[in-house]
């Protein structure tokens, strides 16, 4: 194995599924929404993938038995739409890994007839809010005002979405698929639990679909731990001194 | 997608045509002049390249749909030679990269007809100069004698040309095909659509077209507002502190 | 050559042969411990392995004849099992090549008929052991059962296992195999010959081997000046100066 | 072209080649000699090799003609032995690059009927030496007794070779081929006609040939100048202040 891989773990048919991304990024906005959403509506694990441009290392679980570095993707049997959810512990480093993982999502994702995509995740502002905005990004013009009456404010972020959150959009757009990216207003220098509260309240209008958003605090908290550990170690990887970590939030991205 | 790829938009049949090159580059001369040709004379967008040796970023829009950082080709409908002109957002960075990509878009290029390639960038001597002067470099030798004619100064540039400007004559060279660079005498520090003025106007003696550059100036902001917004992006997308940047310049490259 | 090759230079057939991996990582324990193992039960070479994710060097020895860098398995006929033990003068630096290198290694192995693997290493404190403990992970839960009975201590190691040693375990398990990663308590800042000692009981007692390790000493003396060379090398390659390099203890991962 | 390629300019039938390598490296000293013998010996290019691992830059030359950045390979016509002699701008810079640019250089080779090959380099001692020595190591050990008649001394050089001095032997022993690195002692810090002539004085008796040393030293200048004039351009391919390299050497590897 020295391309990404995607193995199915559990063949399902799925019913024009939606594509849903939350990994790692600014703020863990959208891995916290993300990983909260699978929890509560209890989507089942049909895939993982792992990939040569993850860190080269294995992690070691309390119970004794080590597991790979890898991304998730979760199904949930929906009304109208299934869903394929994205989650895991991290997103490639450089650019190219980026765009070599990504065509990998969406060769899976098309494999099972995912057409429409939405990407989750922060938006840094600098500033601490009381209550998030939501922000949106989208494909194709038409779609703005199909997403805007979920009060998803449009044409007020700049600049451009790093990552998996805007490249799923941009490489889908050219395989011929529509989306959507929310992102959570955010400080943008720690983890935001508040604001992937805001973007699960909206992604859940959009999908019609109830999510309890109670027990997403704690949630948060084993998200930042983890998020700090990886950190940590990819620290220790490059044979860095750990002391120096500190406070660094670098992680959050 | 893993590779660098030409994306077609529409399928033009080209006249002997002749490539122009203007991508990012010392003082954005290149980009400048090739930008303001192509509106100028209202050249048509027959193909995108897209390249996982690009960030791997999206760019958000002020209509609220994003789109893929990429260069671009135009084509003019000219009385002799055709016009396929190269535009874009970046070049790749790395070294292995633009020798992937440049053969992408000799690819392309060929498979359209061109022979003859024509690259603009600058030339930076540390210096301000009131009107700047042409060099040029070639490919043969005979055509040193063709294009004197036009005011183009030759012998006198010394160095290397770096990136794309460089490596489409050279590799176009391997293929079988000429060439003609010319750079506009710049500082190298900042921005100079002085020198693209230069730069453009003996290209259009040699085409024979006439170009207004009337506007050029103006254009020649909005050009540098996107570069240093791409710059900003850079370095956010790297975790490195945006604050910074001040003034930095050495996205003009 | 551009892929990493192992290169056959005795063709055995192997009696259900189990994996014993000793590469350079920390306190280079499981280095040491593996050379050991060698040269006392005089294990024999039947394979090298070379890689372009290796440094660019040739090694010039006594004799006046070099040598390239590489990694090398040998074979020992034993009872139950036979043992094919992966030494070698370094690790792949880049994650990158990490996985493609341990991707080679698990083709070989597979190939001689490997289905269970051990791999050796150091598992870094920061403190200084009278009587260093050994640490066990597994790829499948049962296997903590099955490995307690030998002292290996389970579920107090946390982190992740960087390199080789982890990497075998977690894609060797994807292509059904199964594995132990064995970690002697040590330091981390230096070469811990005692804890290899440690690591090099408990495996003797696994595989139900007399290993004898009254040399084992002075043998880690010839792995430590070794591992220094081949840092200070690494240092010169990159054109560095060898008078920082001092006592630094990088090398040791 | 995304592949180092090899690119064969005269079609020659050759008697026994023996591949000779001087590319930069320390000192200067393989290049040096190896560029004068093929000026002395009147040998004729039959080969290019361009690379995407080389700087993505063209050279402007002062007839206002651009030329690639490349190896080139030349033929001379020996009585007993064919030379093919490898000589170039630049080395590729990263390890795995080094090995592929290695692989390519020994595929042509082969092709031509090579199976001895002699490479060209420094050993830097950190001393200015009046009659610098000349260092060799083999592929093999037979080869020591052979060589040692002509001077060469073996084993009192330590380390590792970097780099293609190095990389052609090792790889093209497992090939199957033999060689022979011949290396002068020299300071390291500095350009060094005198090591180089001492290396050519004894490649000379090895080959049987004649090769006059009176302008070596003007033809070192040439080559000086060449390689400082490479490393400005390498620093502004990267962004660096051309006012910072001063005296920096770190281009002669």
């Amino acid at each position: 194995m020295f391309e990404t891989e995607v193995i199915e773990v559990k063949k399902v048919k799925m019913k024009s599924p939606i594509l849903i991304e939350g990994l790692p990024g600014i703020g863990l906005v959208g891995k916290i929404a993300a990983d909260h959403l699978i929890r509560e509506i209890k989507a089942e694990k049909v895939a993982d993938l792992i990939s040569p441009h993850f860190p080269h290392q294995v992690i070691m679980q309390k119970n004794g038995v080590m597991r790979m570095i890898k991304n998730r993707f979760y199904h949930y049997n929906g009304k109208k739409n299934d869903l394929l959810i994205l989650v895991g512990d991290v997103q490639a480093v450089t650019s190219e890994a980026q765009y070599e993982v990504t065509g990998k999502m969406l060769d899976y994702a098309q494999k099972k007839g995912v057409k429409f995509i939405i990407t989750l995740g922060g938006y840094g502002t600098g500033r601490v809010q009381p209550s998030p905005r939501v922000f949106g990004i989208v494909t194709h013009k038409p779609l703005v005002e199909r997403f805007k009456k979920h009060g998803i404010i449009f044409g007020e972020a700049k600049g451009s979405i790093i990552g998996a959150a805007g490249l799923l959009l941009g490489m889908g757009k050219v395989r011929g698929m529509q989306g959507l990216c929310l992102m959570g207003e955010t400080h943008g220098g720690f983890v935001d639990p508040k604001s992937a509260q805001a973007v699960l309240e909206t992604l859940s209008k959009i999908l019609e679909i109830k999510v309890d958003t109670k027990k997403l605090d704690e949630r948060a908290k084993e998200s930042e731990a983890f998020a700090k550990k990886m950190e940590k170690e990819a620290l220790a990887a490059k044979g860095m001194p750990i002391e120096h970590t500190k406070h660094d939030l670098s992680y959050i991205r």
